[in-house]
């Protein structure tokens, strides 16, 4: 079946015409269809092989034929409902795709909080020169936990800054820009030597509530908290806790427990914290690249060969 | 003289007891004195051999017996009038000891412009969940102008943001983390590729309004331009217009033509553009780095050898 024939593959999702036929090059004897809405594609399922998008449970028990999802988003949590875990569906995910943004918008929080640019946004809204001494991140330690695509970005991007980086992964294994790596049951440890703590891991039964009130206390009380992977990665009453009551500096928060943060959110006004609404990879590249990831992984499916980005289903990542 | 015997030594400035002790380990024969004003410091000219801090020209006019002035700031302007570039007096500066965090600051500006940040800080103020679609540094263009330490820094932060790097300097040999060294006779061409020009050159009679309306008009409606060095290098009119008619997209500008800026300047409410004041060398390491030049030129001055940061006097840096 190297050009696809006997495949039904249901896209979901913005794929324009140029796509399309981009897709059906690939796999000229394919039936490739998309659907601009998930209820159209919900009534592509039953008959498809393949999908691009997201297979809810309601349309899980009507597809018998299906083999391969793909999703769109880089943290496929949605897809990963404990039906579609036991099934023998494959998954894999665009992670990687928001890796080089979200490392951006990562730095551009360190930046802001280690300078305090709040102060000077202030101070232009009143027309007023008014000079602070701040921060260098030149020689500080960022600690990055998870060393995934953004992590690996990330880490990158610190040695250019001069920092010390350490790292922080299941097993400890080194990677390139990472001064100094460790286990997971090193946390603590790493936590207190740091002066920033980047969240990059994912929401998984493993690491959901991985920073907690011992993990906050273990930070140095000038530390800075940025998370851009997931909120519940660090437990959100202690990370309340930790910003209002001073035991680390402040945060920078693109990803929140529940989103969209709810006006009520005590979060919003913490004068140390920076908000951002989920939004550090939403560039224009960004599904641009997962495309890519799908485009690739459709190339090697109709070759049967392997294909990247497959997701542990029951490891979530 | 190798222990400074028969030296005269006036330091001004921020100097305490221990940063004393060790310039007198250094030259345990000269006569080290510190003075915490300007006023005192005017008074122990006329008989210093080396004055750190500034010599205006009235107490020059009484200085018999000098030798060497050391600028504690990098861009030593101030020192520069004619008289003192007319006398025989050497002059080093501290250039180079904001270079770390000046980087720093164009690359927050840069980020902060990118992503527009300033449409968060404000959501976050209403408590609201309003995301954008926002641009990436990568694979963005750079320009910058002038490659002294500040530019050499800022050239290795930016290649760490996947970003293609343009310099351009008099003679245009190649540097570092530039991919094209463009001539001073060549800056309209630069211009024209760049999607952030950062300014990094001092205000000298060679470099001043080198950006003017030409230069303005030959950028991309939708570069930034970042001024960390001196105002006045762009001409403070074109910039203006260039920015309130849209010929370029918005700016970072932490130097301004007249400092500090006044209230009723329009900088102050261009809704495209942050201005700081004055303030992205101003942490607490950028002095010391600058004590830490004097203190390796004064070793060097006692011992007979070739100082460091010597102030080409008319060219002006």
């Amino acid at each position: 079946m190297t050009d696809g024939t006997g495949l039904r593959i249901a896209v979901g999702g913005d794929i324009n015409e140029a796509r399309l036929a981009e897709l059906r090059a690939i796999a000229p004897g394919a039936d490739i269809a998309f659907h601009a809405d998930q209820k159209a594609l919900d009534a592509a399922i039953p008959d498809a092989n393949v999908v691009a998008g997201l297979v809810p449970a309601e349309a899980l028990a009507r597809a018998g034929r299906l083999k391969w999802v793909h999703s769109w988003a880089a943290g496929p949590d949605p897809q990963l409902y404990p039906a579609f875990v036991e099934s023998p569906v494959v998954l894999t995910c665009s992670k990687g795709n928001g890796a080089i943004p979200l490392a951006e918008h990562a730095m551009m929080l360190m930046l802001m909080l280690n300078r305090n640019a709040l102060h000077w946004v202030e101070a232009q809204r009143h027309r007023r020169w008014d000079r602070i001494v701040h921060g260098e991140l030149n020689g500080l330690t960022v600690g990055i936990i998870g060393t995934g695509y953004s992590g690996a970005d990330l880490a990158l991007k610190c040695k250019a800054f001069h920092m010390r980086v350490l790292g922080l992964r299941r097993g400890g294994a080194p990677a390139p820009n990472v001064d100094r790596m460790y286990r997971r049951d090193e946390l603590r440890e790493m936590l207190a030597e740091c002066d920033f703590v980047v969240m990059t891991a994912p929401k998984t039964p493993e690491t959901v509530d991985m920073l907690g009130e011992a993990e906050f206390r273990a930070m140095k009380p000038t530390a800075f908290y940025i998370c851009f992977s997931r909120g519940g990665v660090a437990n959100d009453k202690a990370l309340y806790r930790a910003l209002s009551e001073n035991w680390i500096a402040g945060a920078g928060l693109d990803a929140h427990d529940v989103e969209p943060l709810p006006p009520e959110s005590p979060f919003w006004s913490l004068p140390n914290t920076i908000i951002t609404p989920h939004n550090g990879a939403t560039s224009a590249q960004t599904p641009e690249r997962g495309y890519r990831i799908f485009v690739d992984n459709l190339a090697r499916y109709v070759a049967g060969r392997e294909l990247v980005n497959v997701v542990d289903k029951r490891a979530g990542y």
